[in-house]
């Protein structure tokens, strides 16, 4: 069965790719990367260009990996987990993998989130996962 | 690898533990029910032996699938997201399994609960699972 990462490009988002890697190969189905911009200029060309270039960094991930694959790109003014949705729709993906951020000093997570959105409003079961912690911090 | 199921006697909990038997499957690894009561007067003596009843039938389920498990019921103060990450280390675990209540008429959704408690804490993936909604209303 089909899975659909959602992917910002933020280490949140590169988690959520390997985990998605991961499962793709349990489950022997195809990823499904979406990549949701809101549009309507509330993002500026730079961050279009970094996305567009991270995303076919992601492409190369999942190619070398021999994994069956699709993207959609979206730039509609949809928020991100009504693209997510649409895209399990059209896949009947059994599952959604979306990175979440850690918990903030200030104890806020995922109020107001996309994360959040998206726990909400899901029909399929949803892995939320996190950046290695371990790792160097990017941001 | 292993699986932690976070289970609780309800809908949430039931579906959980099917996608903790198809998770399982999918790894080749052991299935690990964390049922946690806070004790201390918390619960009443029906609580109890209703929560025994359901995790001897969940154990039924999962012995019927012909999978590796064991189970750990504490009652013992702490709260769940703390049984769970225990369970987590002791097991080496790569994924975490609960179910989540889908959004309420208020949409208040997961503020304050277990759930979020557990995503926030969680140091592996977490797999956030609804009842089927399509299912009679149990409660």
């Amino acid at each position: 069965m089909d899975i659909v990462v959602g992917y910002i490009n933020s280490p949140e988002g590169e988690a959520a790719v390997d985990q998605g890697i991961h499962e793709a190969k349990l489950r022997g189905g195809k990823m499904v990367v979406v990549h949701s911009m809101v549009g309507g200029g509330r993002e500026d060309s730079e961050d279009y260009l970094r996305s567009a270039e991270a995303m076919a960094r992601v492409e190369e991930r999942i190619k070398a990996e021999g994994l069956d694959y699709c993207t959609h790109e979206y730039v509609r003014g949809q928020q991100p987990v009504d693209d997510i949705m649409e895209a399990v729709n059209t896949h009947d993906a059994e599952l959604i993998v979306i990175g979440v951020r850690t918990r903030s000093a200030t104890g806020k997570f995922l109020r107001g989130s996309n994360a959040l959105e998206i726990l909400h409003d899901a029909t399929v079961p949803v892995l939320c996962v996190k950046r290695d912690v371990l790792e160097t911090d990017e941001d």
